[in-house]
């Protein structure tokens, strides 16, 4: 089994994490290494469900926090094992930037911190980049919703080492074409399904993202075809097409809202859902998420907006305010050359050490 | 092993063949069953290559002719075994029309004729609906083309019992549009290919099929998508998506020629070809074409121009003139609802056999 070494510093803990390959659904071997680390820690009670790891301060302090970050990564692409260029302090590999980083971050923490200020809750979960109902976050809220209680909660998502505020929802629809088949030396008896969704791809070529501005945050929609497949056979003309598209819109869009958008979008056609989660107002306003800027934000106190969906809408559902906070640029999450600057993984764990040290801090 | 009776009426024997399911690559027990039935006819000499049956008289007539049958069906759709309707006359299921009702007529021949008035070389085949690397046809034309030498040639695909002449030519090429993967959260950071397959289905819509006229007979040609697929992951924009495209076009056209029309309808694209094959002219100028139809076409002497590309073209480039004539709609190639009137099997049978034993009917 793979060693996790929490002596080391949070750089090398991410190269450790990162040599984990850990591919959705083949979490099996990170999370044997994390649990293995995470129970040589007598300050900490630590509970397993599936693939997904709590532990917990229990110092019965009147506040508490969560940090959390999840173990798997997209598919490997030529990107492993990691790679140090120390000339640029770049860490290169899969899951460096998606979020490996913020993993270690949590894991030091979790190793170091023997009395924060606030009791912490560190999750480590399975299956973020998957499907929602596999998703372990989720799994954890629904068959330990205690677990996760806290009065505010963190998620290391990659964000520049910047605190982001709120995250857009999601939606994937099927929209499905339908004709009659023929034998393509005869098509003119047939109706083309294919050439039919050539309307449906029209229509998302002319889409305009929408770009409200939520909390003095400007936000970025988008629709766009994830998937397309039809066909029978070489000589037949197909009777079905179906085109599988990912609207992700705006937190003060509803789910339901967001829906209603996309069947009118696409009007005519037979829309079927097939996986959706709701976005995340920045609730900048709450004094929780306040206190935590004011703490880590810097002197402009900068926080930006969320467009990819993060967890971070969990912890909303649940009545946790909760931020994105962690290393990498999340422009580079999920793209071959995925990578962190080393530099950002220390500042994160830095300021996130003097906020759960510093006497007084309130949650 | 199944059992064919050659003994049996032309209809029972069709049954018995359909029965025999074998769809492409799957061909092994009805090309057994086949070369078992012939074997057992004195008056023939039987080769078998892969499963492909031929089988000849070799009477010192001083011409020859080759009766032709492929033995696959496309796959199954629920429309096995059997059945026959009494009421409407009519044998429904899969190969029914296309086309083991003209198997039957030659199997039948093959048994009874044993003293036709040209040599004959009936050919059953394997491997005729997928692609043409694996057609039985061609691959004997290639390994023993000594078999195939005749003066005229009939291809038993369905053609309703009328001689259909020429056959258009068949071209598949995939379409290809590239673009740049990005997350679907932050879409405007990539370039859709999907979207862009938008242009190529729209060409594709807007296409008008030319339908010369060829020694008196009309044409009609077809250019549709067969297959398209794209996409990568459900929340990452597409860098790539492959529109197969299937060119049915007239004989008027080579090869060539209808590949430089597809590569310049879909100019800007990246075309690449997966497979071809080219038509056959009707060659109803030439002498054994002329007195087939006047033997069998009846008073008014009726030929259609075959729309599906059909093995005849392959005689044709051996210089051999071949037309269809054989049972069965074509247009319900393919279908579910595939059938065959019996009454068209009995009348090919019966006027192929008038033919072949007709004193001084030359070939």
């Amino acid at each position: 089994m793979p060693v996790l070494d929490l002596s080391t510093d949070v750089v090398t803990l991410t190269r450790q994490l990162v040599d984990i390959e850990s591919v959705s659904r083949d979490e099996q071997a990170i999370a044997d290494a994390v649990e293995s680390a995470l129970a040589a820690l007598p300050h900490l009670t630590v509970t397993r469900r599936g693939h997904t790891l709590v532990a917990r301060t229990e110092l019965g302090r009147g506040s508490r926090v969560v940090i959390a970050g999840h173990l798997d990564t997209v598919p490997v692409n030529d990107n492993l094992p990691s790679r140090l260029d120390s000339s640029t302090g770049l860490l290169h590999g899969l899951g460096t930037c998606d979020m490996k980083g913020g993993d270690a971050v949590i894991l030091k923490l979790a190793a170091t911190l023997t009395a924060p200020v606030h009791d912490v809750t560190y999750v480590l979960y399975e299956a973020e980049e998957v499907e929602s109902e596999l998703n372990g976050l989720r799994l954890l809220s629904e068959s330990d919703p205690d677990l996760l209680e806290a009065d505010f909660a963190i998620l290391m998502e990659p964000s520049n080492a910047v605190v982001e505020a709120g995250c857009q929802g999601t939606l994937r629809v099927e929209v499905r074409t339908t004709g009659e088949r023929a034998h393509s030396a005869r098509s003119w008896k047939g109706v083309n399904a294919i050439h039919a969704a050539g309307d449906v791809l029209d229509r998302l070529r002319s889409y305009v993202a929408r770009e409200p501005e939520i909390d003095g945050l400007r936000y970025h929609e988008g629709l766009n075809a994830v998937f397309i497949s039809g066909g029978v056979a070489g000589n037949v003309i197909p009777d079905e097409c179906v085109v599988t598209v990912n609207y992700r819109f705006a937190p003060d869009r509803s789910e339901a809202e967001a829906l209603a958008y996309v069947r009118d979008f696409f009007d005519g056609y037979d829309v079927t859902v097939t996986d959706t989660a709701p976005g995340a107002m920045p609730g900048l306003d709450r004094p929780a998420a306040k206190a935590f800027v004011e703490a880590v934000g810097g002197p402009d106190g900068t926080v930006n907006p969320k467009f990819g969906w993060t967890d971070v809408a969990r912890f909303t559902v649940l009545g946790v305010p909760a931020v994105n906070y962690g290393p990498g640029d999340p422009s580079l999450a999920h793209t071959k050359e995925e990578h962190v600057p080393v530099e950002q993984i220390e500042r994160c764990e830095r300021q996130l050490r003097a906020w759960l040290e510093a006497p007084g801090a309130g949650a």
